[in-house]
């Protein structure tokens, strides 16, 4: 019998409380609604016409306007928090991620992890854990699936290393897993005008890039707002009175606010590329604090057919995003880092009407 | 064939760019939800019974709570911006702003804007546009018809002026146009207690002029948070980084925000004054920054009947907004300007029960 | 006949204008929505799975996900404010507060007080004012009743007290009363992995201290966008204007946030006390302002049987939320006061499986 007295808040997972092929469901199960779309909407501002209007997608082959993937993500990604990554030193990397099925209002979702890899670090504090995590709706089918890696501090540095063993992963999703989330369109249906830009698939080529032109800067009550809608607990974006004594001071922006913004952006030169089906991989390369500036800009990678589909395809992109710097210039790399504006550089793909 | 290299990202249009009878379709539609219709509530306040309760909304003749008036006008108006307004100098004026239906949650709205005017300013550098803009729902009903005029960069300014022509415009929409988005009532069943206040149509007076108290500072989040939320991307709200080499050195919060604030205040003085019919006009005397606290004030310009209806009057109000200055002695005029604390000075007709 | 040119704005009742037994039905009634709930979420990141998932609340016995406690509770306090509290001088207490049924999104609110005590004070500047106020559904059924206690300024120091009597009131709600707002369970589908922790009724024990942990900063825009949602207008949490000239020099966060904060923060500890089911009293042992960072911490002050439930047992909690200070020393009294970090001192019952 449990000792009744046992300390109830949750300590988080050290890196020796891992194992490799344990599966976590995680707390808490999250109805989206239209209330979460609608602040979704006033912290981002997206304008893509599939998420925003329930006529448009209703033409095109949707029951109703789907929910925005990446609140999808976000609201995942936020469950599994409390499990993986609540002792987290660094979130490290993403890697096959698919989206797999539409989410509308109303659809309640899950999630589970099953943990691929495990690697202590040399210093034998902290070692990396991977977890393939999967976001389940309430029929119990997955509309979401993703890797991600993260440093994880040791509770006991003289704690054994609860195993060894680096996953393979994926560089890239492949065009035949894009299509998952996306029903089959009406394409004559798709109106290029009321979607804001008359470019379809066809019209961009492998190596475009994009300067997304616009900027928005973030306020602390912002992303505070939008971690917590997520459910996402990470004391690093809440408390400042922690964090005043912290590596940096203040605050630290939730990596996916950045994704969020630097998709909005995206809007500006990518207006139909409606749907994110696929993040290959992305790196959070700095921290982005409230009072900064957001830009991005885009490259198409690659541009693909999706097997079977001939009503849509898919754009591979590489987005990055800078901090206080426009990006007339395509900013990245530089030398064997990056330019130092920017924060964020990700690898995904969207998907478009043809 | 198009070049698929061309530029993707809108540049806005140019002064140049527009025609005389131009009829511009917009981008993105937008379905109005709960969700919208809470953070509305959220950023701004009122407490007028129609719009915060479907029960007391039904009980008089709607079929349920109808969205805020001014949350339908920022969002047709947040449609235009892209279009209309992303080069704009200024936003000069409104006039023959009528609400024609109402607006349910669930409804999708999509907008379409004429132009009705051209003058080249004697610069040549910059021009002013009059459009007619027009808010529809999903069935193609006009739910929302106004014209407004901004003065526009010229991309060229070697480039002729693509016009001139100044529209007439009404000064004051006729009481007859009333009462088209307001339902009959049962008037009966209007529930002063409920509704915040004891006075009708009947209590005001032309002449009468009412401080409404109370002032709200804002805060840069709420007003992007705002401003998002309508789908308007007009740089100058959100963009502090470029703002902050510009003409203020801060983020200028957009105009409409102050009228929703000025409107959340009046339910203190015109709790019965349940929905706004027409704007007549509208000045933004002066720029609003986070930080300032925003007070208002009305005078009852004209008491007028609604032709054919016996259940609703109308007043015609003309409500000033001011910045870090409460409004008991009703500033407004001064000299050939204002009282250097206006901001906003607003001519408009709300209707109430008999 | 009433005179029209009487003052229009409400000037909120002075302590002379109540009197003994009168009751007040105030104004907005306000329908609940999933866009409340959302900005909730937003707002404070409650991660009750009951509140969180209409697939959870509906497995264990609610046809769908009830609204926050909470929320309800500010819905009705708002309502109160302008009649009762626009004058006060000090919120002084809570009792016997009461949640009699749940709430759905979709029901809309009212909300009616009655006057059971008056005290004038020594100075003869102010009195007590003892409301007992009700929450109301669609249907007239009562949602939520409390009682609560308010220093209010006299209009004219020479006008007569109204009356003076001191209600008895209770100390603690009987545990017979806690199980009205919370249907039959079926405790064996109560998943307790979901809702985020393993601990039911029977692992808690009175005298246990549980720290919550977790600390949240708070913003400006954050309260006021709170507040609003209430409907709740008292002028020192949005007016900045006249507040940098008032006793603290800023913006005064309603206490009710707090509690919020603080329930959402007990989340970490108790993850299965899904429902608030009375609150016994409360002091707000100091104000909170913007960047202020709260914890919390609780106390089982006492383990209960709901009479007539074998599916639920009660937990009456005692929870403390401090201002910039961690609890793992569980802060409290300090000789006759309280330890200085201290703001909130709330007595309360919830409603956990078995």
């Amino acid at each position: 019998m449990r000792d009744p007295t046992a300390a109830k808040a949750n300590p988080g997972n050290g890196f020796e409380d891992f194992r490799l092929g344990q599966i976590i469901a995680h707390a808490t199960p999250r109805t989206v609604t239209v209330g979460d779309v609608a602040l979704y909407h006033g912290l981002f501002g997206p304008r893509f016409a599939v998420q925003s209007s329930d006529a448009f997608a209703g033409a095109i082959g949707y029951p109703r306007s789907p929910v925005d993937d990446l609140l999808v993500f976000h609201m995942v990604f936020g469950m599994t928090v409390p499990d993986v990554s609540l002792n987290a030193v660094a979130n490290l990397g993403y890697a096959d991620c698919r989206f797999l099925k539409p989410v509308y209002p109303g659809d309640t979702l899950n999630a589970t992890s099953e943990v691929i890899g495990l690697k202590e670090n040399s210093s034998r504090k902290t070692g990396i854990v991977y977890v393939r995590s999967r976001g389940l709706n309430q029929h119990g089918e997955a509309v979401l699936d993703y890797v991600r890696w993260v440093m994880v501090r040791k509770r006991d540095e003289a704690a054994p290393a609860p195993g060894e063993r680096m996953p393979e992963l994926s560089k890239v999703v492949l065009p035949a897993q894009l299509g998952a989330a996306c029903p089959p369109l009406k394409s004559g249906a798709y109106d290029t005008t009321l979607a804001g830009s008359s470019h379809r698939f066809g019209d961009y080529r492998a190596g475009e890039k994009i300067d997304h032109v616009d900027g928005i800067t973030v306020e602390e009550a912002e992303h505070m707002i939008a971690t917590r809608l997520y459910h996402n607990t990470a004391r690093v974006h809440f408390n400042q009175f922690s964090e005043s004594q912290g590596r940096f001071g203040r605050r630290l922006i939730y990596g996916g606010h950045v994704i969020s913004l630097a998709r909005a952006l995206s809007f500006n030169g990518l207006a139909n590329a409606f749907h994110v089906s696929a993040i290959n991989g992305g790196r959070h390369v700095a921290p982005l604090f409230a009072g900064g500036t957001v830009f991005a800009w885009s490259e198409v990678l690659e541009t693909a057919g999706v097997p079977g589909r001939d009503d849509i395809g898919a754009l591979r992109l590489r987005t990055i995003a800078t901090r206080d710097r426009p990006c007339p210039d395509f900013p990245a790399n530089e030398g064997d880092g990056y330019d130092p504006a920017v924060i964020l550089d990700l690898d995904y793909w969207v998907v478009m009407p043809r």
